[in-house]
């Protein structure tokens, strides 16, 4: 049996576990030396592959590999790069082969979102008309959830269950403070298309924490948010806010756009918790604070979620085993068998069905009115966030995160311009 | 021996382990029953002594009082009060003195920062006179570090553990994705008047990370700031900013307060960070993420120290123990031993000594260049956020946070007007 090379890329922003679909992908193909030989990965994602710097896994130790599912961020570096479409830059789906070709790799394992399953779909189609087959796996991953399918995405577990955490933890802090201090605690989240990891914060409610939440489905109306804030403090005596980044009014324009300008009339680029704070203490004069998680929240491996690494770790295994059992074009998904107990499998998508599809929050999972979430919807993400996959400590405090050597590989063809 | 009754209250910010010491405390009286009777708690901190709303902790099972040890916030409640002086306004601590006659309470254990070390010392002062005597003993908590005496002060171990920890976890995420994307990460932290919190940011550069540190202590300067922003870039393709909230420019105003105005022209009150990222950007150009950790920081339990939370409870144990042996108008302290290995023992100190003293930065914590903290500050930080002491979670990915009972004894005095 021939033995091929594989090329490993992660793209778009990065997670808190999507180095453990690395370490699924590596070890997976080290354990099938036979027919896998190196596993090469891009540095910094598909610009890597087009500038032809690709950095040899096999001088990294077993230990070292790993390590990697302990690691948040994306150890060999990621990119936000969307290739064009093949009638605009057929030169760039070109040179991926090219360089395919002269470092006989037959396996491309595509480690993305939505844009990365698309670029995936493409260099399988391209790569059989140029005449050098190369199986195209897209391993999912993404905090956004947005991917069609699967049940859901690895990386989003881990974010949920620190946004359900996080938000649980500072309220508690509010409520001890209501009396003569803070009222209203405003927690900015990610999400800019959809409401999945806003829905996170939701499930506090379950822990008799009076929360609101702002989902970017839901048309913001600032009367009505005002009358529920203030029902909230009123019934409570305070009240926890998650907004998501992208909450925006019935214009579609995003609530953090509010024209604000410094001293000197520079537009200033500020958060949306901000802006909703300031509507709260100007209409209910209640005191108030705001934290934005922003990157904290995806790269939080020290409160990673168990089921989430297991899934992100499987994946990138199944990637690999996919390939070996001669299959192209398609992405490994999660299937949801039961929610309690929860049980998963390993299911599989083609990516034409994958690419350009972006799944949204089914509307029966926000109540109807607007500011919360329903038990289908709690029974959805209760299992995503189950269990505690601590990475290990060095001694000092400090958790034990991997730097990899990342050596490149010398080229082998002359300079591409991105 | 007469038994008396204790009143234990809460004061000021809560911390992921103020309870630590509230079970400390209660665990503690109540292993000396024969000399201490019930545990009263304030509802609400010092204003529920003031307003005669007593919380019987009697009334809560063991199981509960020792889950107060995992649990962040203030389960009694706390509240920012602060007594005025005896000369202003005596009627309040001669109110205190009342309700502690009333309830039959001898013991005072006050639990706070600089403000009820001085309210707790001036108790000790009137109940003498008013022949009342009560014995007040104030336990240390502050996330700013900055009570006299104490070697470090219960809450900031941990706050600094979550500092380095997200930070660190933070610029693991840009480094992966600075090629193309986000060239600077900006992480604003607590500490308005001393830069505690924010030295525990400078550990990553233990960890190779490229960062800056803006303390309160040293006026900022802007030009000099952009060119150290510039040259780490240069030098490692990204850089990370721990900013202190309250970092600020040689005139003594802080950086946050740039007179920012919405599109009405209305004030509008953020943050630091968003600040400095629009410097940075309109400096330099280079693509930015910020984080405002506010609340998140001092509640995260689920990152607590463990030297932290040891420390908070054997401070609350130690409080009693000093009342039982007689003591008073004193506090109980960390003394440091050795550094390496962590070595501390349980010190006193007068309250005299404590009032109104603010312990600040040593200029030798920070190093020349004012962006970073040298390696007397390490070793003094390291200690304190060493080992992990999760709390359990609930089996649906969730902390199991405590919620008590909080029962009032009946009133026996008159309403009073705060």
């Amino acid at each position: 049996m021939t033995q091929k090379n594989a090329f490993y890329a992660q793209s778009g922003g990065v997670t808190s576990v999507i180095n453990a679909s690395a370490c699924g992908v590596i070890e997976t193909c080290r354990n099938n030396a036979d027919r896998i030989g190196t596993v090469f990965a891009g540095l910094n994602g598909i610009i890597g592959a087009l500038s032809e710097e690709l950095i040899d896994t096999s001088r990294e130790t077993a230990e070292d590999i790993a390590a990697l599912r302990n690691t948040p961020s994306g150890a060999f570096g990621s990119c936000r790069f969307k290739l064009k479409s093949l009638e605009e830059n057929k030169r760039e789906y070109e040179r991926l082969i090219e360089v395919f070709r002269a470092h006989d790799i037959g396996y491309f394992f595509y480690n993305g979102g939505g844009d990365s399953a698309d670029t995936c779909y493409k260099v399988s189609q391209l790569s059989e008309t140029m005449g050098f087959p190369v199986q195209a796996i897209h391993i999912p991953k993404t905090v956004d959830n947005d991917l069609p399918i699967t049940d859901n995405c690895p990386g989003f577990g881990s974010v949920a269950k620190y946004i359900a955490v996080s938000a649980l933890e500072a309220s508690f802090d509010v409520r001890s403070m209501a009396k003569t201090s803070t009222k209203v605690f405003i927690l900015e989240v990610m999400g800019r298309h959809a409401g999945w990891i806003a829905a996170a914060g939701g499930l506090i409610e379950d822990y008799d924490i009076p929360v609101l939440v702002l989902f970017p489905e839901v048309d913001f109306d600032r009367d009505r948010f005002i009358d529920a804030v203030r029902h909230k403090v009123e019934t409570h005596g305070y009240c926890t806010i998650v907004v998501s980044e992208g909450a925006r009014n019935a214009d579609g324009s995003f609530l953090a756009e509010q024209g604000t300008r410094d001293a000197f009339g520079h537009a200033q680029l500020g958060g949306v918790a901000p802006v909703v704070a300031n509507m709260v203490k100007e209409a209910l004069g209640y005191k108030y604070h705001w934290a934005v998680a922003d990157y904290l929240q995806r790269a939080a491996r020290h409160i990673a979620s168990a089921s989430d690494l297991e899934q992100a770790y499987a994946l990138g295994a199944a990637g690999v085993e996919m390939a070996l059992a001669g299959k192209n074009a398609i992405m490994p998904t999660i299937e949801r068998v039961s929610s309690s107990p929860y049980e998963w499998r390993i299911g599989s998508a083609d990516l034409a069905d994958v690419a350009n599809v972006e799944k949204t929050m089914p509307l029966d999972f926000i109540t109807d009115d607007g500011f919360g979430i329903t038990g289908k919807c709690k029974e959805y993400l209760y299992p995503l966030i189950q269990g505690e996959a601590y990475p290990e400590y060095d001694g000092n405090g400090m958790p034990r995160y991997v730097v990899l050597k990342n050596q490149l590989v010398d080229k082998k063809l002359g300079e591409f311009e991105l």
